[in-house]
């Protein structure tokens, strides 16, 4: 399981690669809530995702990169920051991304000079699709999400928001694979309750913690792109267990909705599974008690912001 | 002449009404520009622009608001905040707007509830109809620039920017009818360099400075809607002359640049006049000296994200 240390030694190994991104507190009335929120504005890192954190840190602390260079499978977000990470260190990467990707991902990912192969329906078949390259070409695979390097790469960002915001009680994070949110349980290891939030058409972690162990479960919907992992990861689901301390789900409406309010009143981009943490507050998915002190992790942008044209 | 002490009373006045705007250090490498930037970024600000914090800040400190409420002319920006402050106040506020405000900020001014008044080609013809109509009803002139009280709100902005990044040695700053940099200046105080950046087809504080004087200017291009003032205000011209080191001019290529840019590379959607001070930095129209520690100020994002579709 990792720990608080592993997240400041990977803190200390992706120092000055990545962005050390605002917080944004917002008083009671800003959002309609009732309640003050702070932001945590991770949607303008590198390559306009929280991704960039684990995947500097996998590769940083493997032994040894190949001459094959980096591969991974991803929605997309995930590609980008490998393909960002790769470009930024002067190696090569191959991103395996499965059909649902959206064009600006793509776009994204190629922008950075990776090597772009599409490859099955949902990001399990990509995943499948870059084990079998892996296998012929030796390159280091960067796991999305189920790697605890990974995982204590993506726990920087708590560690950011906590010394930004030391005194919040409850922290809303989107959930995919599991990685992000598992860094983040793992740095506040209780100390601060973290709310998982999953759309309804990819409920897997709430799944896995009902079953008590990953299982699959559906993928579908608004932010299945980001959001739609087929199973919650094997590293990070003992740390759910322990750490984190409900698993909501959330309407697609309501994300759609979160998108639209945060352009409206805060001028922020956000794409779906950006947006999905703050979801859970508009459509009462979670009602934090009285007197609580809420932050939300706001996670990623990439999306065309044409969809906000009026 | 405004001083920090005006600035100093101006924040606390509008205290927990405004958005405290977060910073955003990046690295010399991020913008391809081979120096380090640091961005404030007040196109978060409520309404999408720096404005309120002069509407604010004008309206708390009239003696009395008469029972017409607040009137103001704009291109856009300094309305939608007026229509914001007056909403927020619960008062009513008439805004007139010349024709080459876009949909966006018509839009927006109306989204508070405000009465929306079209009238004239300019900025400067709405101001006239302005003072045709508030002679009429006898409503609080809430002026978009050329009164102390807004020059004094404004200043704010670089009262937050100087704490949190208190060692900028240059500050670069987009500039209209120069309420914004008048405030700005006037808080530093020559304490660190405050550049003034205006597109090629609204140069008025850059004819002013060259006249002597406030002189009559064209009013054209990309961000002619937030920074086409036909001439540089009385209030801030002596503030210009004293404390403001230097005035560029930009091509609307590179304001666009600068929009393209700040989205690309931080997910930030930013209007013409908003990325007006980075496109200096871009286009070689500023050009730090060695060692210089610069700050940007952005300063609006109301605008149609549509333009960035790919």
């Amino acid at each position: 399981m990792i720990t608080p240390f592993d997240i400041d030694a990977a803190a200390a190994r992706i120092a000055g690669r990545i962005r050390h991104t605002p917080v944004l507190a917002l008083a009671a009335d800003e959002l309609g809530l009732g309640f003050a929120v702070t932001l945590k504005l991770e949607l303008l890192q590198h390559a306009g995702s929280f991704k960039p954190r684990g995947a500097f840190n996998r590769i940083l602390s493997a032994e040894t990169v190949p001459q094959a260079g980096v591969i991974a499978a991803s929605g997309g977000n995930h590609g980008a920051a490998v393909a960002y990470a790769a470009h930024t260190l002067g190696i090569t990467a191959e991103i395996f991304v499965p059909e649902l990707t959206p064009p600006a991902k793509r776009a994204r990912i190629e922008s950075f000079g990776a090597v772009l192969v599409r490859g099955g329906a949902t990001y399990a078949e990509a995943l499948a699709a870059s084990r079998e390259r892996q296998a012929e070409t030796g390159a280091l695979e960067v796991h999305a999400y189920d790697h605890p390097a990974v995982l204590a790469g993506q726990g920087t960002v708590a560690r950011e928001f906590e010394a930004a915001a030391p005194d919040l009680t409850h922290i809303l994070v989107a959930t995919g694979g599991g990685g992000f949110i598992g860094g983040i349980a793992a740095w506040y290891g209780g100390r601060t309750q973290v709310i998982s939030v999953e759309p309804e058409g990819c409920p897997c972690l709430h799944d896995a913690l009902a079953a008590g162990h990953p299982v699959p479960s559906a993928v579908g919907g608004l932010a299945a792109d980001a959001l739609g992992a087929r199973q919650a990861g094997a590293v990070m689901f003992p740390l759910a267990q322990r750490f984190i301390g409900l698993a909501v789900l959330v309407p697609d409406a309501a994300i759609a909705v979160a998108q639209r309010l945060l352009w409206d009143r805060l001028r922020l981009v956000a794409e779906p599974g950006g947006a999905t943490a703050l979801a859970a507050l508009l459509c009462g998915a979670f009602v934090p008690p009285p007197g609580a002190r809420v932050g939300v992790v706001l996670c990623g942008s990439n999306t065309d912001p044409g969809f906000l044209s009026v």
